[in-house]
């Protein structure tokens, strides 16, 4: 299962400054890293999209502005997701999600705190909480860092969150938005399987990724059930 | 495959009023549609994304923003993506896909006109045309609507692009992005085999969506080869 760590603390704490030194670094290394903003009280994307949330408020499912600079995809007509359908529609393939927002969530936390933004530090959000970055002590039961070394921060998240995880499991299996866990045995025999499902098909030689969906409409669903 | 309809005109013509016309005339009829805008001279996400930009700027793969009244996903990394990687990452699932701004690229073409908005009628873009939709006659082969009336360019759409696709394939394979066509025979068979080969796992009874994906990082890439 892909890790998520949240990010916490009070506004105008430096939350999104942590963030683009931990993505930054992430990268370095060889990780790839996504983002979720949790933005429970903004009630519109209007200036994010401009013609394309127009078009996602006509109703479409899905409205794409394509750029030189990158690609904005909105999703309107589901109104607010759940975490793990974000997780599973785009960030599935990734090594590491970073949230913000996600407060009362149970995943492991990284409290950050500035004296000169003010605001209590949330002493509260104690559980999962994984590591504090403050520029000055706070009573809290988890490895202090400072601002200013954000090198040792992520030394910290890669020992604790990410040990192995460079080399992914070639077969995923996901039901309804959930990834079923294979172990390397069921792995290795659905690689051949599939391998040898798709050989007789024409114009299939090599390939990086193969992937077969089965879709059930008279299913009842998972999470229904 | 999914079809794909542009939709051309000069700037200030209503390709966004009919674009939302069509939205949602065709959502009304049970379709599922997405639209993709091609900006190519928009240099930066900037505005749209606010937080989740600075993160994909920081080199996040994918940055989101989550909000009750929808998604928002962010991707830099890449540059500019092709229409077709668009669509497969975003869009697979859908019935329709209305495209504002690929104008070089071979999809039937709905061109669209208002005298009052001046500019010159498109008329060098006839490849692919489809119809016109125009508060004056255009010297071009191809259906007339006026702008009263989108339920008959819908009409129209649904009896050119649509026809029978409300009933699609229950089984799917993609290989590096492109989708491989199954017959039904071969979907049978697959479908018997993937339900076969999951029933044996625990924590699999009726699901509605069901996805294998295979990776094979030393493969050449079918786009390479």
């Amino acid at each position: 299962v892909i890790p998520i760590l949240s990010i916490v603390g009070p506004s105008g704490s430096g939350k999104t400054t942590l963030l683009e030194a931990l993505i930054s670094l992430l990268r370095e290394r060889g990780y790839r890293v996504g983002t979720v903003k949790h933005a429970p009280h903004q009630k519109s994307l209007d200036q994010e999209g401009k013609d394309s949330w127009r078009h996602a408020q006509a109703g479409a499912e899905v409205a794409v502005i394509s750029t030189p600079a990158g690609t904005g995809v909105f999703q309107a007509r589901s109104g607010e997701m759940r975490l793990d359908e974000v997780v599973e529609s785009y960030l599935w393939d990734l090594d590491l999600v970073l949230v913000e927002g996600y407060k009362e969530e149970r995943f492991p936390k990284i409290l950050v705190y500035r004296r000169e933004s003010g605001g209590e530090p949330p002493l509260n959000r104690g559980e999962g909480l994984l590591a504090v970055v403050s520029d000055v002590p706070l009573p809290l039961e988890a490895p202090l860092f400072s601002w200013e070394q954000p090198v040792r921060v992520v030394d910290f998240v890669e020992e604790r969150l990410l040990k192995g995880k460079r080399g992914r499991e070639r077969v995923q299996l996901w039901v309804d938005g959930q990834r079923i866990p294979l172990n390397p045995f069921v792995q290795d025999l659905f690689h051949s399987m599939l391998r040898a499902m798709v050989s007789p098909l024409k114009g299939i030689g090599t390939f990086r990724r193969l992937s077969l969906r089965l879709d059930n409409p008279e299913g009842a669903g998972r999470g229904q059930s």
